[in-house]
C-alpha cells in the first residue's frame, strides 16, 4: 500500500501514513500519538485492550521517533486536531529516537549544535521553505525574463577584489582562494555574450566579527545585465524582482507566517523611493538632528541605515529605500562614475542595507585608471582582460538571500536564520 | 529611445538597436556590420557617401566591438540575413575591442585562456543555455512536488566521506575543509524535517587527475527525499526527472541543438531498463566477450560502462540504464543494505555514469556498524548524530550537471563544458 500523506486522508479509507511522532501520551486505556508529517498532522489513537502488538511496539518509544501505521482515519467529535483521529491495526517503527538533548530553551549556541532537531519546529520549517520559495520565485522571473543560470568557480587563482578577508586553500603545491563573491566572474559572463545572468552560490568572507549579519560562508543571488542605459535600469529590475518575489510568498505562505511569525509582508510599489545620499544626511539632520561621523562621510552606517528607514517609513510610507551617490572611496573601482560620482545605489530594508547596485565600468581604459588609484594591482589584472575585447555596457547587483529573509521574518540573527550557520568559532555541525 | 532587440524590429519604425560587431566589411561605398544581440543578427548598412559622421567613428573599430545605432529596418531582396537590414541614421561605439588574440583554431589550452572570449560562439553560449534550462527545469519538478531547496555548508570541520581528495582552507587559527558534496548536509536536512531537498551547488574534489570528466569543482544537482520505501522510489524520481528536463530541454533548444551539434535529444521511456551487476557482467562476457578485470569486481569501470550502453541499446533500444547490486565494499558506508547488498544504483547514460543513487541507511546501530566496519572514525561521528533522534527512511542521489549537458552535446570534454574548468593545473581566469 502506498504511503498517503495526512492532508489527504479520506474516510474510512484503509491506509498507510508515516511521519514523526511529535508527541507521545501514554493514559490508562489508551496511546495518543501526535503524527505529522509535511502537510500535517493527526491524533492516532490506539486503544490498548484491542492491540496488544502495537501496544508492544510503543512500549518505550520516545517522542521524535518515525512511526508508521496502517487503518483508517475516522471523524470524531472529541478530537481537537481537526475533528479526525487515525485508528491503526498495525504499526512499524521506522527509526526510534533517543531522549532529545535539546530542551526547550536552550541558548542559540546549545541549538546549532542539535541544529537538526532545532530546524524542526513548524517555524524553523517554513522559514526553510520561505526561503526556498523566495529563490524559487527570483530565479523564475529571471528565467522569464531571458536570463541564463550561470556557476561560477569558488577557486581562484588571485585573492580577488581587495585582498584581505580572504580564505587562503592548499591546492597541490600551491595556493587557491575561496571567492568573496562571484562579481568578477558574472561580467565575465557578459563578455561572453550572454547578455543577462543570475547565479546563487556560496560566498566565502574571512572577516573574525561576530554581529548578527555576518556570516563567513552565506548565499548570495547575484545579477548582472547587460545593455543597460543607467544604474536607474538595475534599480527597475530590482524592484521588480522584489515585488514578484515577495508576492509569490505572501500567496504561498502570508498566513502561515502571520500565524507563526506574527509578521505581516508588505509588498512594496514601484518605483521605491530614491534619494541622493546628501540629500539624505541633510533629511536625517534636520529631522533626528544626526551628524554622520567624519569617517563615515560618503558611506552609511548601521546608525544611518535605521534613521534612513524611519526616514523612508515617514515620508514615504516604503519598507524600501534605495539611497544613490556615494563617496567613490567608499566604492568599489568597478562601479562606473560620472562627475567622479559613482553610478550605484545601496538599498535599505527595515533598517539594513539589502543590496549594493551598480553600473560597471565596462571600458578597459577608464577601468584601469580607477584600478590603479585604489592601488590594486596584480590579482585584478586578469579580470580587467575581460574588458580589452568588446563587452556591453551592464550592472547588477546582489542580495544575500540569509539576510533577506531575516528581515522579513524578522528573525534576529543570521545564526538562526541559515540553514547552517558559519562564523569564525562556528564550523560545525 | 528604448533599446530594440534584432528580433523584434518593427520595418521603417525609429529604432535603437545595440549588439556585439560580429563581423565587419569596409567596401568602397559600404560598412557592412553584422550585429548580434541575444535574439538574432542583423546586417547594418552603411552607405558612405550619406554617413560622414557614423564612418568616421567607424574608423579603425574592430570585429567584437560593441555597436549602438539608431536608425530603421528596412526589407531587401539583397541582403541573406533574413532579407532585412538596418539603415542607421547615428552610431554610438559602446565598447571598442582590440585584436582578438584567440584563433578559430586554437587548443583547448589557449581557448581556456581566453574562456571569455571563447564563449562568446554560438555553439558554446547555446551550450550554456541548455544548461541553464536544465536546471531550471529540474528545479520547477522538484518544486512542484513539493521539495524545499537548501544550501548547506561547503566549509566544514572536518574531513567528510573519506578523507581523502579534501582540500583544506586556513580558517582563522584552524583548518577546515571544503565540502565534496553536500551528502551528509542534505541528510541532515531529512533529519530536520523537511521531506524532500535539494541543492544545486559546487562541490570539491582535491583528486590530482586529469581525464575528460573531472574536475576539481563542479556543480552538482543534490536530491534526497524521505519517507520512501525502497531504492525503487528514488529510480522512479530520478526517471520522471530526466524525461521532464529533457522535454523541456527539446521543446526549447532542440532543433538549435540538432543545427549546431547535429544531436537529437532522445527522451526516455519509463521506466528504464534495470539490471543487477553479476547479470550485466554475464550479458557483457556472452554478448562481447568480456571479463571485468579482477580488482574491478563488484564495480564497474570505464569499459564496462562503454559496453552496457552498447548492450543497453542493442537489447532495450535505450540510451539509459541502471545497474543494481554492487558489492558494499564498492559502495559508500551510508548505503542501506539488504543481505549484505547495497541498495543502490548507478545509472549509466551513453556509456558513461551519470548517477550514483542509493536507499540511505537511516538506523544509527547499523550505520555505525557499516561505518565502523570501513575503518571511518572521527570524521564521521558528528553525521552519525543526525540518526540518533528520529530519522525517517530516505534516499537520494546527485547529477552533475556539467557531465550531463557533455554527454547531451557530444562534447568531448567538461573543460569546454563548464563555464571556466578548474584542474589541478588550471585557476585561471
Amino acid at each position: 500500500m502506498k504511503r498517503t500523506l495526512i492532508a489527504n486522508l479520506n474516510e474510512n479509507e484503509e491506509s498507510r501514513i508515516s511521519g514523526w511522532a511529535i508527541k507521545i501520551r501514554n493514559t490508562k486505556y489508551m496511546y495518543f500519538i501526535m503524527l505529522k508529517d509535511r502537510t500535517g498532522i493527526i491524533q492516532v489513537s490506539v486503544d490498548k485492550e484491542n492491540n496488544k502488538d502495537i501496544c508492544e511496539k510503543l512500549e518505550g518509544i520516545l517522542a521524535d521517533s518515525i512511526i508508521e501505521f496502517t487503518g483508517k482515519m475516522q471523524l470524531s467529535e472529541y478530537v481537537k486536531q481537526g475533528g479526525k483521529e487515525f485508528i491503526p491495526t498495525s504499526i512499524n517503527i521506522i527509526s526510534s529516537s533517543q531522549a532529545s538533548p535539546l530542551e526547550e530553551n536552550a541558548n542559540i549556541d546549545t541549538r546549532l549544535n542539535y541544529r537538526w532537531i532545532d530546524l524542526r519546529s513548524e517555524k524553523n520549517n517554513l522559514m526553510l521553505k520561505v526561503q526556498s520559495k523566495l529563490v524559487e520565485s527570483m530565479k523564475n522571473y529571471l528565467c522569464e525574463n531571458d536570463f541564463t543560470e550561470i556557476h561560477t568557480p569558488k577557486l581562484l587563482g588571485a585573492a580577488s577584489e581587495s585582498g584581505s578577508d580572504v580564505f587562503e586553500v592548499k591546492y597541490f603545491d600551491r595556493s587557491a582562494y575561496l571567492a568573496q563573491s562571484p562579481q568578477f566572474y558574472k561580467q565575465m559572463a557578459i563578455a561572453s555574450g550572454l547578455e543577462r545572468v543570475f547565479e546563487v552560490g556560496p560566498a566565502f568572507r574571512a572577516e573574525n566579527s561576530n554581529t548578527n549579519r555576518h556570516a563567513t560562508e552565506f548565499t548570495s543571488f547575484d545579477i548582472e545585465f547587460a545593455y543597460i542605459d543607467s544604474y536607474e535600469d538595475v534599480m527597475d529590475l530590482e524592484e521588480d524582482l522584489i515585488i514578484y518575489s515577495l508576492t509569490k510568498i505572501k500567496e504561498t505562505y502570508g498566513d502561515k507566517i502571520k500565524e507563526l511569525f506574527n509578521e505581516d509582508i508588505i509588498i512594496p510599489k514601484k518605483p521605491f523611493p530614491r534619494i541622493k545620499l546628501n540629500d539624505l544626511y541633510n533629511e536625517l539632520h534636520n529631522r533626528y538632528n544626526y551628524e554622520i561621523p567624519t569617517e563615515d562621510v560618503g558611506d552609511m552606517n548601521a546608525q544611518t541605515e535605521k534613521l534612513t528607514y524611519q526616514f523612508a517609513k515617514e515620508v514615504y510610507n516604503s519598507e524600501f529605500i534605495f539611497v544613490t551617490d556615494f563617496s567613490k572611496t567608499k566604492r568599489a573601482f568597478y562601479h562606473m562614475r560620472e562627475n567622479d560620482t559613482p553610478l550605484g545605489y545601496d538599498l535599505i530594508w527595515k533598517g539594513t542595507e539589502i543590496t549594493t547596485g551598480a553600473q560597471r565600468e565596462h571600458r578597459y581604459d577608464v577601468l584601469k585608471k580607477q584600478c590603479d588609484e585604489k592601488g590594486l594591482g596584480k590579482d585584478v589584472e586578469f579580470y580587467l582582460q575581460f574588458f580589452k575585447y568588446g563587452c556591453p555596457a551592464h550592472g547588477g547587483f546582489a542580495i544575500g538571500i540569509d539576510r533577506f529573509i531575516m528581515l522579513l521574518l524578522n528573525i534576529p540573527s543570521v545564526k538562526e536564520e541559515m540553514f547552517i550557520f558559519r562564523g569564525p568559532n562556528r564550523l560545525t555541525p
